[in-house]
């Protein structure tokens, strides 16, 4: 295996990493949603918890008919049985991460998974 | 469970979302490194690949001895084996976010992972 992969994202709508950086843990896609826009259904989902950063922008995510706020720098994790739905604001569009990692599968991190040299 | 979890970190040095989010798949951490800066030790992982996402200025990440430059944009997915560490530049300070995930533990996602509604 190669000792790394890298990527640089053009401005696309999405933008999918899996094959790209060949993930094996995560998918992680990079969003455009021009300002009025929404991604146009609502999901849950059967495993993975997705977590979503705001890039930049203004919007809002319906989780479970609840509106959360979104603006630049907000993290959210959502787990995998809530329904969700994400918006950019009518006068602005917005750019996340969408982060979907399977739930509970973290056994370590940091310094207890870590090999120091 | 709650439905979400929501957190805007401040300019700290280091943010650790594990705990602050409630994850279970990933932990999560943003950067702040000052020009000249570096991770102050050379390290691996038992489990866990990391992926890197750069939010501003310019660094490398020295992978089995390989400099890689990185500049704001670039994802970077390092396996759990390769040695590595990251530097700013001389001349500028480098913010990131780096996700952890248990390599291999990711088994569908997207539309196969989606609960459609």
């Amino acid at each position: 295996m190669s000792s790394y992969t890298k990527y640089t994202p053009s401005t696309e709508a999405r933008t999918e990493l899996h094959d790209r950086l060949s993930l094996t843990g995560a998918e992680i896609s990079i969003n455009n949603l021009p300002a009025g826009g929404c991604v146009p259904f609502v999901h849950a989902h059967k495993e993975n918890e997705e977590i979503y950063y705001i890039l930049s922008g203004k919007g809002s995510a319906v989780i479970e008919d609840e509106a959360v706020e979104l603006s630049k720098g907000d993290w959210l994790m959502i787990p995998p049985a809530s329904r969700r739905q994400l918006y950019a604001s009518k006068e602005e569009g917005i750019s996340y991460i969408c982060i979907q990692v399977k739930s509970g599968s973290l056994s370590a991190y940091t310094a207890e998974d870590a090999i120091a040299y």
